[in-house]
């Protein structure tokens, strides 16, 4: 008999987000689940590593037919620890999510959800992010099943190039989105980052806020514009840095070769 | 008068790593230097930003010159709060490093050092990632002064193009490298990436470990090559995600775009 695709799945917000548990009722659907999620929410973790300090792996109890496991490390901690010592298999799929927030735009450089897809990426594996666009711990999660459901059926058919992983997102417009495009990272930028704060002792401190800019609000092919009109974002993203030299760098070239 | 270059830099050995020190005494001859590093080491960080957590800045007596600030956050946290609450104009050039330790191949996406540059570069600033090759604390970064120089000087002079930062790498072959080359990132993984160990109540913990393998040692076009053949790399580094769909890709766009 055929195995079951096998599917590791991870996330930033933490193995008891409501957002993981959601994405683990869809894929049992389709294969073997194993979840190795931070024990504690790891927003903004980028592809970060943990160096230098004990990583340690805890079982959990099985979620609908899932295994379970919590570690104190990073996203891509998790997928690392989870190919090295969880594992008996090489994944067939790895999926990331569903993330309590948006992932579109420059967010997905310093998302944990999509440093774990990414890292995912890294390995060879077929790997996907899925965020909502709903920060609440009571998000909805339920409008995303359809969509879910599409990609991953269609990634476990078809795989995906080496060096690109889909960045997928999901509007939380109060019920199912009926539409998908395949869309580009939205050009912006966050303005007036950090607020201001003054401590007892009188010292400032700074807490990372600030507000979405949105530099071409009218480009119909960008992840935002999907979403501010009610359509799923699937972006395909690049983990592969080697570019070909834009014309504009050629100056480059005549650098010293030989000093 | 005409205002000298503003170069902020940053890097994730911490403020107090000889890296920095041996990087802005060569900086001060090009403009007015502002360094803002973690208060300590931060290694691994990638583009890791701190969400929900009081960051703190702090001046400290200046450096040959250069105003020092250590802040509580990561190397991507340094570069925003010095573009939004330290520096008081625009700077012309991010500089990061120099790292202890080699960020070639896929190093990059885990490296703070990048992660800073990185961030700058999605400021829309021309930035500069410095390496070394040899992780210790008393390494001789002398042998880094004319990559430095050079490099430094060319960008100031012509910028680099939107959305590519440069990440060089130095090699530590005990005396200055004589050559450098334009370079991709060399295709690579790390294999066996953690050890194993048992605490004293019987519990399993990892630390990170394993060892580079590179999966491409012939092409002289990588910047691993360069290394290994006492040469400095240049890599053109793209942290714009934008890409053109691969035609591997092509059943993406079949996804049923109304549901």
């Amino acid at each position: 008999m055929k195995n079951r695709p096998l599917i590791l799945v991870s996330n930033d917000d933490g193995i008891f987000a409501k957002g993981v548990k959601a994405l683990v009722e869809r894929l049992v659907n389709f294969g073997d689940v194993v979840v190795v999620c931070p024990d504690s929410p790891r927003s903004g973790q980028s592809m970060a590593i943990t160096v230098n300090e004990p990583l340690r792996i805890t079982p959990l109890p099985d979620y609908k037919g899932a295994r379970m496991y919590q570690t104190n490390g990073t996203p891509v901690d998790c997928i690392k620890l989870a190919m090295h010592h969880i594992l008996d298999r090489r994944p067939d799929l790895v999926v990331s999510g569903i993330n309590h927030g948006s992932n579109a735009s420059v967010n997905e450089l310093y998302s944990g959800t999509m440093g774990a897809a990414c890292e995912g990426c890294a390995f060879g594996l077929p790997s996907i992010g899925f965020s909502l666009t709903d920060h609440s711990h009571e998000a909805d999660f339920s409008i995303c099943n359809r969509a879910v459901d599409i990609v991953v059926k269609e990634v476990l058919e078809h795989g995906l190039p080496d060096g690109l992983c889909l960045n997928v997102n999901i509007p939380a417009i109060g019920s199912e989105p009926k539409e998908m495009k395949i869309a580009v990272p939205c050009q912006g930028h966050w303005n007036d980052e950090y607020r201001e704060y003054t401590d007892p002792a009188g010292k400032k401190f700074y807490l990372l806020s600030g507000e979405f800019i949105n530099d071409e609000p009218e480009n119909e092919n960008t992840d935002e514009w999907c979403l501010a009109h009610g359509i799923v974002s699937v972006v395909p993203t690049s983990v592969n840095r080697r570019i070909a030299i834009p014309s504009s760098l050629d100056w480059i070239l005549t650098l010293p070769q030989v000093y």
